[in-house]
């Protein structure tokens, strides 16, 4: 507290991020990194842009990068907005298009930044219970006016919607913001950036952190309607003309270009969520279906707490959340085979020794 | 204009950086960039962070730049804030300090972003004139309650203050915070980081983007008593966990640790500043007393306008403002040698032209 601070800080609730620890050895499952490394030719372009030409200020309207993600999802780059990881470009879209009279809507379980974003912006929100199934449903979203924003595939559960359903949701509010998070949807899910041209209030946001192995670049960006980017632009405009540097530009082009190694990726991590989801399986656990590169588990006679507590100090690190109706679980990464099995071999043993 | 926007789009009036045009030859004077590259070892850093380490984030407390910071202008780690550029370091000072009951203090003629970050959140403010010599006056400030934002050197026009004179401005408001911006503060003024010890209520904010020519990197910093930093902080967690990127990161700390490369860029700057400065006056400019990498300057028969579009006709870029007061003057950074003699040279003919 300090008699400087604005009431505006007084009010915050910070969101606190998944620990970053250096430990030795640690198997690292806690904040949903790839286990592989970006694309080569994004590392290329990285280092190429580490030169004299640092001196200058980056493009601030991003156009090359907005024209090649343009072409990536089939769009113009008028319906591309960049921002320092899709955190930036959340926080703006709550600042533009979802700080509406009416509540803002999302579920009662999902990205914890969301509440944090309306404590700061000043947006009043109200939660939508998952069903009993940890889904969302879109009919529970009926009937009230706000804005919506929806994680799909939702975090921390890794369950998806069919873009149909997105459709659906898109059309029950014609007259207001529905913005999709969809950081995991690389890892099995449907994008709902084919249906930003019949839904003008649709804004689709993406990151490059998850499926393109670039956490440590910051690049995130959103897909709508030409009308919904420009509100975006004016608020990124208002706040930091250059978000993003040469090098993260840079980056970010040679990634999107980098069509195999991202197919090779994700198909990897796909393959290991089946094969740890079994291995959970068998270790009496209930797994949630996810499409995401996590999966979110718990075991009927272990709380989330304990069994977290002891993975750490074995060093495995996952993820758990003491919020209501998720405190029994834990959030585990898709780690590599041998990342999986060092986690697998702790559970097991964890198992044995409190069973 | 869009009916999904919130209120607060409606409203904005974005800040305008100087452009970026892609032409070949240009004398680029236009947005204070330094003419040398940074730090052959920032470079070289940035490089070796382009790695398969960038699947992971980087440390959201940047623990180590903020420790390079902190050794480097004999503060604690506690002390130092860093972020985005300084433009976002500068919008969350804006959320977590200078937004109050009484109206934010600053000069009618500054930086252009002030006014900008006041509309998005929503913060009163008053402008307080320059005097006729285009000075920031503190007495000016005094028996006015509201908290303060001041560039030191001032932008566009390049005067500083001494730091005694800081002094006085935040003994005077001992109960609301100061903000010294010292974007140009390398050039030949005196920091007011020192004062930080006895004024807990003085913020310093300084870039890596002219003096350490990081410009494209995207790295600025705040140094400030621990409770003030705190406040930026929450601020910063309830928008953006990770702003730096691992590559930023790592140029940061190799461009602090490079006193050798940074104090040879500085001084030929000065010394070029010198002479362009000469040069102007013999061209029968007045040229404002600069302590920055750029020269305010209007000549007594032409306009900036007329001047600026000439200039733009023989490929030299220079910055011009329509604001009243400043709309005669033109904002020349202050290049290379081979720069200068461009734009020496083209002035001299457009001016024999009209003259």
């Amino acid at each position: 507290m300090s008699r400087f601070w604005s009431e505006l800080v007084h009010g915050l609730s910070p969101y606190v991020p998944g620990e970053q620890p250096q430990i030795p050895g640690l198997v690292k499952l806690n904040t949903n990194e790839s286990p592989f490394g970006p694309s080569p030719k994004a590392i290329e372009a990285i280092r190429a842009a580490a030169a004299d030409t640092l001196r200058l200020y980056p493009d601030p309207q991003a156009t090359q990068l907005r024209e090649a993600l343009a072409a990536y999802h089939e769009v113009s780059p008028e319906q591309v907005f960049v921002g320092n990881g899709s955190d930036e470009v959340l926080a703006h879209a709550f600042a533009a298009l979802l700080k509406q009279p009416a509540p803002l809507l999302f579920p009662d379980v999902t990205y914890s930044f969301y509440p944090v974003y309306c404590r700061l912006l000043g947006i009043d929100y109200t939660t939508v219970p998952l069903d009993a199934g940890m889904r969302v449903r879109i009919d529970d979203y009926a009937g009230r006016p706000g804005p919506v924003i929806i994680a799909n595939p939702n975090a921390p559960t890794g369950i998806a919607l069919p873009s149909a359903e997105i459709a659906r949701l898109a059309a029950a509010r014609r007259d207001t913001a529905v913005v999709i998070d969809e950081a995991y949807v690389d890892f099995g899910a449907e994008t709902a950036i084919p249906l930003i041209r019949d839904y003008p209030n649709l804004l689709v946001v993406q990151t490059m952190s998850k499926s393109r192995a670039l956490a440590g670049l910051r690049v995130g960006y959103a897909i709508g309607d030409a009308a919904l980017i420009e509100g975006l632009t004016r608020v990124k405009d208002s706040f930091n003309s250059y978000p993003l540097g040469r090098p993260a530009q840079a980056g970010a082009i040679a990634s999107i270009e980098d069509e195999a190694h991202f197919q090779q990726a994700r198909s990897v991590i796909m393959k290991n969520r089946a094969d740890l989801t079994a291995a959970l399986v068998r270790l009496g656990f209930e797994v949630l279906p996810s499409s995401a590169n996590f999966v979110f588990a718990r075991h009927p006679d272990h709380s989330g707490q304990a069994l977290s507590a002891a993975l750490r100090q074995r060093a495995v690190l996952v993820r758990h959340f003491t919020a209501p109706r998720i405190a029994d679980y834990l959030r585990i990464t898709i780690g590599s085979e041998t990342e999986l099995s060092r986690l697998t071999d702790a559970l097991r043993e964890v198992l044995a020794k409190n069973g």
